[in-house]
């Protein structure tokens, strides 16, 4: 397994399309941030997929992770997330 | 050392106010992603500072790893970065 974080800058009205489609992968964190565990498999799909559904001046970031790194998220302002550790 | 990923949703007009200080310390990697390596110290100041900095409706999510961790990102879209690996 992997953990991945994906950061995406879509124009405002297709915001909906990209929070649908990685709603079913990954755990929405953020406005545009989303992170989970998944295979290297999935990971790739939606790679692929991402990359397909991107129009001009639109843009997405996949942070990939071993699993096991240790990574510390902290969440300031108004975001429902508390701080929290996730392997 | 350690390895920080920044993320920050706020209203368009006060995206500059947040560019402006964050390029003092990480790399603007897209929109509104900010990563690099810093000190122990300059991370707990710059969440500190962010934290400060931020109005009702607004969010920041840190994520800070080890840099000594395996972190590979994949850029899609209009975006300036190359695929890159760091550690």
């Amino acid at each position: 397994m992997v953990y991945a974080i994906i950061v995406y800058d879509v124009q405002a009205d297709r915001t909906p399309k990209f929070l649908k489609y990685l709603r079913r992968y990954l755990t929405h964190v953020q406005n545009s941030v989303f992170e989970g565990e998944l295979t290297e498999g999935t990971l790739v799909e939606v790679k692929e997929t991402l990359q397909s559904m991107l129009e001009e001046e639109e843009s997405v970031m996949v942070y990939r992770m071993d699993s096991g790194s240790y990574v510390e998220r902290s969440v300031y302002g108004d975001d429902p997330m508390d701080d929290q550790q996730f392997l």
